[in-house]
């Protein structure tokens, strides 16, 4: 049985992942609690503590999850000495402070950066000096890339230039601090590819929405946190917690910006399909990992207000002011050439919309409608 | 008078920068010493600390130049408190430890990142906090880009994909952690000049060579460190101790590979291009700083043994393996439209190389030929 290590097992991501592949592997999960301690109690679900969920998940599931608390940043000599030990099979690194928002205030923008950069590169190095035949599959984004003027296919590009050609790796205009620690951090990683032959999947991932996964589904002891507030919440999630309080659904500007979006649900598919998939020794993978795309961000929210309308709820669109610095009108459209050849089964989009409205109507209470307000500015 | 203030004062190219334009602009000097702490004493030149340059420099050309200790990275307070309270016109930041090797030794790469990216950081948010108008001059390096197999143009490059087209920053492809930290820096960089408006020119330099100067000609206190050693050193400069010390010149590999040289007048030329020269506000500029390049390493090598015999000197050519992972036969071509716009003057390059070789013979007694065998490989 394979031995994955989920480093940000406590996150959103790394803890439904952990959940999810605990199921059919060994899975060693590791975090600090960096996150929860900055974003304090903001989540609309009041989780348990990491090791606790790890006990109802026993119960539930009748599976084992091994812990250790380790900040991958600050103490190496810890993460080497568990890649040491544990010789996983697959390397899954979630663990970073995932804020755009955060990282536009001075010492946030430091903390994101060194946490993020620094932490990936010890385990870079962890692995050349402990595991080198690792699998590590690594957190990107797709907001790396930007939004250019020409479609983004996986990681690199064809250039011709005044009679000569290249593949390059695709230009990256990241639009904050922490876009561009992600940026680093794929940089680091595609070079540590080339000179220590390490086998490495990025994974350029668009906006996650979503709640309840077919494990929290059994127990909602085992929900993940859930952030709707303006530093460390997404714009879908948001939507649907303003349109389940009644409260204006409110896009930033004109509301034309364009992303790629997908279910939490599919994301851990995905992360399943990479870990049965690896590259080669020494290769550098690039994936695109999103469901959906093509609509605007206005009509997202359109969306949304349209299902709660479904379900008898209300709420009004109004656009607000954009805290952020960013193209509100533009071409976009990401290739995704990976996941539809690993023929990703991916989850109905309305239907998880609904789903999520109607897990997020009952920890109604929860919300603090306050917290979404943006209160960091680009400028 | 321009107030211009010289970030990593005491380094190479700092220190000849400082008296350079001490000359004829009001020069506040900042550094802490890091690098001279950490090459400890390997300098083919044993200059003295900066206050006492300073000193001399006063007696020699009657003019002042202020200096502050301040470690940019660690000390943001104080960093912050100096350009609040001085208000440079031109700040040039050179404040980064410049080694490729020591970057590929894991503590010397962590520091290399943190130390130069996050002080590089700290002086864009001191700026946007404190001198908004101020001119950022920042230290870049050709080796960026990498070794492409098209040209590359300044910075930014027309792409065509599909059917559409965009401007989009140039890829990079560095090939170290040192070099994918300047990357960063100059992602912070032109991402803090379209968010806060700053004016930016972005240098990217090609290799250095070249000890005196107008100015420590007049002197030799003055002389700047100048490093020969497989961590600090770059190839030319290393050449010639070789060839003066009667040793084999080493190049890496096959030699093939090729790179951009200038002299270090020259870059202080350029740098005074710059300053008169400014970008709009909110601009971020790109230069390739080079001024010889279409030959390999095998024939500046070639180029340097000739001279040496010209001088009754004599070192045979012998190619090492190579500790770095690079193409050592490839295209190579800059643009360098900038500089042959603003007509740099440039010297002559035979000439200079004799000049340098007369120098190092001066301090032939210094040399440690045992600090040149390359100690770090990139495997």
């Amino acid at each position: 049985m394979k031995k994955i290590m989920v480093l940000g097992a406590e996150g959103y991501v790394g803890w439904n992942l952990t959940m999810f592949l605990a199921k059919k592997y060994e899975v060693i999960a590791i975090d600090n609690s960096l996150k929860r301690r900055i974003a304090k109690g903001k989540s609309l679900i009041k989780t348990l503590p990491i090791k606790k969920r790890i006990k109802v998940y026993k119960k539930v599931f009748k599976k084992d999850i091994k812990y250790y608390n380790c900040d991958i940043c600050q103490d190496y000599k810890k993460l080497f000495k568990i890649l040491k030990k544990e010789q996983p099979d697959v390397i899954i690194n979630l663990a970073q402070l995932p804020s755009a928002p955060y990282s536009m205030e001075f010492h946030g923008g430091t903390l994101t950066i060194v946490n993020n950069e620094m932490g990936n590169y010890n385990v870079l190095w962890g692995m050349k000096l402990y595991c080198p035949k690792a699998h590590l599959i690594k957190m990107g984004t797709m907001g790396e890339y930007g939004t250019p003027n020409i479609a983004i296919p996986e990681g690199f590009l064809k250039v011709k230039y005044k009679g000569r050609s290249d593949v390059l790796p695709f230009p990256k205009q990241a639009g904050s601090f922490y876009h561009w620690a992600k940026v680093t951090e794929s940089n680091h990683s595609m070079f540590a590819s080339k000179v220590w032959g390490l086998k490495i999947t990025d994974l350029m991932q668009g906006v996650l929405y979503g709640l309840e996964t077919d494990e929290s589904i059994e127990d909602h002891r085992l929900l993940s946190d859930f952030y709707y507030d303006s530093d460390w919440g997404t714009a879908l999630n948001r939507f649907v917690v303003q349109m389940v309080s009644g409260y204006p659904i409110t896009p930033f500007g004109k509301g034309k910006q364009k992303r790629g979006f997908l279910n939490i649900k599919d994301a851990l598919q995905c992360f399943d399909l990479y870990i049965k998939n690896p590259p080669k020794q020494g290769e550098y993978k690039v994936v695109n990992q999103l469901c959906e795309q093509g609509f605007t961000i206005n009509e997202l929210a359109g969306t949304v207000q349209d299902i709660g309308i479904s379900m008898g709820k209300w709420s009004v669109i109004q656009n607000i002011d954009n805290p952020r610095m960013e193209n509100e009108d533009h071409y976009y459209h990401a290739e995704t050439n990976t996941l539809d050849k690993l023929k990703l089964k991916k989850v109905n989009f309305r239907k998880e919309i609904t789903n999520l409205i109607e897990v997020v109507e009952e920890y109604k209470k929860n919300i603090d409608i306050k917290l979404i307000k943006p209160t960091t500015t680009w400028k």
